[in-house]
């Protein structure tokens, strides 16, 4: 008989071979083939535990358990199984396989919970496919955007609702996934790290705290396009000596707040581009997260500040802040954490409170219900990326915790 | 008759006729059929003006005033003739027009000077057909790279030797245009200011004490693709910040050093360029002069120091610094700026001393004779675009400045 660890290892590495890209990573697109063959593989181990599975109207893959109260608010689990391109095998794979652990060891117990608890994966998190992301929780919480069925195509012009269709699916039904307030009463995703901390703290698991809110944006700053050797430097407008010292401003903003605060400026450009002419336009991104968008503001308040006074004393400098994007945080019940943390004690399983500085389901699903999120580490802190890795024996201690948390939260 | 703001009108309008693209400023390449034609305008005017005209063997117009001692260091002046592509009517063109507008003058005036004047039209100053750039006065000084008439080409893949050869040179006696030191004793250039510095005082022309030296670097950060959520701040290689910080520190130490020293760095680049991801590379060029190479090696200083406390404080960060091109600055002698000021004052003419922060074909001729220039205001400080302007009023007193002094350094 399969142990435990050898269960989630052929869970992970079956699910990898459906791939559209072989060899390098994975690459599952949402209502593709290798979508449709590795949701069949979760239909599978399902049924095998015991659970009555149904497809909801957009796609997620829903195993159910019958509590003795069938009405009661349900315990739901489970993560995504859509992927990035040539990313790895664990981002989504990881919660999912969990819940179908979960689900075969109560299944192995004859546990019999009090409340209904369903085992979910669920299609397009990461909007590689169609650029939306976060679908399927934001379709099971009434947050479709108006017309992306129709509008949001992938890079060969299909539709989501086309692809929809060919996938099995009726777009026009898709409002059907939605679920009400209080059918639901948590919602736990297990979801690896994807960042270092864990690893670098040489914990077990991380209890989330908080989902982090995002605050992105452009920012355009425009000047003078002069001669480098000919323009003395108290009569430039410099485009990127400006951005410079905002993005020097916002950095060391946010290193000072702590709170989990952090950003990033990850493409700059400028305009001409050439070594011996001043940037007459600079553009750069901000991408902002922090436990508390108070935090997040401060930092923009910070590069926003440095332009001003660029602004002040550079005659022709201008610039624009465009805001792109906006999320509020979603913070874990102290309840649900308490809770994680006392089951990890049980089962001698180290632990560590941390953030989550990406987003996931369970911030989508944080506006219907509770919801809590325990990290694996990542090995080196990568994600995304073909070498993405979790020791199999690092994720059935997670999918333990997991365990131990939904039985808990079932039997009552 | 014409008066003389009306010949030289005559000069910068019919030679800003000469160009390969009609209607967007001025574009005459090198050895081109329209260079031929501004030639022939050229040696049309200096014959007129009673010089004797010969070609050097890179195509260099040479027209010579003979002196009573023929053999005497002579006094050369011109500038280029060649143009960047759409630039304007003025940049080379001023020189070219106050060198035949001085020839003009002292032939009216029946002028025999004691040693020989030299009036010149360089070709190629500017690089922009071939990328060379300041080619006919490195012939002049014997500093041509090697292979260059061979390797350098143009974007039809037409060689420099080539396009000599159809435009009636011999490339293979290129070596012929070099003078010998002692052979001048002056060059003498008038060029537009290309920055703004003498319309901001309200100047006629200015009075360079030097050429600016030059260095430009590429530097390359190395660091880490950290997603920009999930990884705190004390955790990241943020090339893009170490880049900022660098070019924060070079800015403000080029300030603090004055002495006309200035840094631009025009083009800044991030890989991968993503907005939520932290830059594994950024790219940025550093171009920095002053009059002194000192003061540039503090700026490289300060932008190294920054590098290397980002590279303590960030685990994985590293950086390369690599030198491009170094130009030696050339400093006009202290007498030969007393002459300019003393002639200007005679003439009623206000002057500044500033400093040339392009490089000139002077720049190249300083390694073999004394060499002078006089600026004259440019419009908005623009130049390289069709908008370069400065009023035919403003190059006459330029030009009428370039005479005298001409006069009186060929009168002993």
């Amino acid at each position: 008989m399969e142990t435990k660890v050898e269960r989630i290892q052929r869970d992970i590495e079956t699910l990898a071979q459906y791939s559209q890209v072989q060899g390098i990573g994975c690459t599952r697109y949402t209502y593709t083939k290798e979508f449709a063959q590795a949701r069949d593989y979760i239909v599978q181990e399902m049924k095998a535990a015991g659970l009555s599975v149904r497809e909801d109207a957009v796609g997620t893959v829903i195993g159910r358990m019958e509590g003795k109260n069938p009405s009661a608010p349900i315990i739901m689990t489970g993560s995504h199984f859509d992927t990035v391109k040539t990313g790895g095998r664990f981002d989504g794979m990881a919660g999912v396989t969990a819940a179908l652990e979960t689900a075969r060891t109560l299944h192995d117990e004859g546990f019999v919970p009090e409340r209904p608890i369903e085992f979910v994966a669920l299609p397009e998190e990461e909007g590689a496919r169609f650029g939306g992301g976060l679908f399927a929780s934001r379709a099971m919480c009434g947050k479709l955007y108006h017309n992306e069925l129709e509008t949001y195509k992938d890079s060969d012009g299909v539709s989501m609702a086309q692809a929809m269709r060919e996938y099995g699916l009726d777009p026009a039904r898709a409002d059907e996934a939605r679920r009400e307030k209080g059918e639901i009463d948590m919602f736990l995703e297990l979801h690896i790290e994807q960042g270092p901390v864990l690893e670098n703290a040489g914990k077990d698991v991380g209890i989330v705290e908080a989902i982090v809110g995002i605050k992105c944006f452009n920012v355009y700053v425009h000047g003078r396009s002069d001669h480098a050797g000919t323009t003395p430097m108290d009569m430039r407008a410099d485009t990127m000596v400006a951005a410079a010292r905002a993005i020097v401003a916002g950095t060391d903003k946010a290193r000072e707040l702590g709170d989990g605060t952090v950003v990033t400026f990850g493409r700059v450009e400028t305009q001409p581009g050439a070594f011996n002419i001043v940037a007459k336009e600079t553009l750069f991104d901000i991408d902002c997260r922090s436990k508390s968008l108070e935090s997040v503001d401060k930092v923009i308040d910070a590069v926003r500040a440095s332009l001003e006074q660029s602004q002040a004393e550079n005659k022709g400098l201008s610039f624009d802040i465009v805001e792109k994007l906006t999320a509020q945080p979603v913070l874990v019940k102290p309840e649900a954490q308490e809770l994680l943390e006392q089951e990890a004690a049980q089962a001698g399983i180290s632990t560590m409170k941390l953030l989550s500085g990406a987003g996931h389901d369970a911030m989508v699903m944080g506006s219907l219900c509770d919801v809590a999120m325990i990290f694996v580490p990542s090995k080196g802190g990568r994600s995304h990326v073909p070498e993405e890795w979790t020791d199999y024996e690092q994720l059935r201690k997670g999918a333990e915790l997991l365990c131990r948390c939904v039985r808990r939260l079932a039997s009552k």
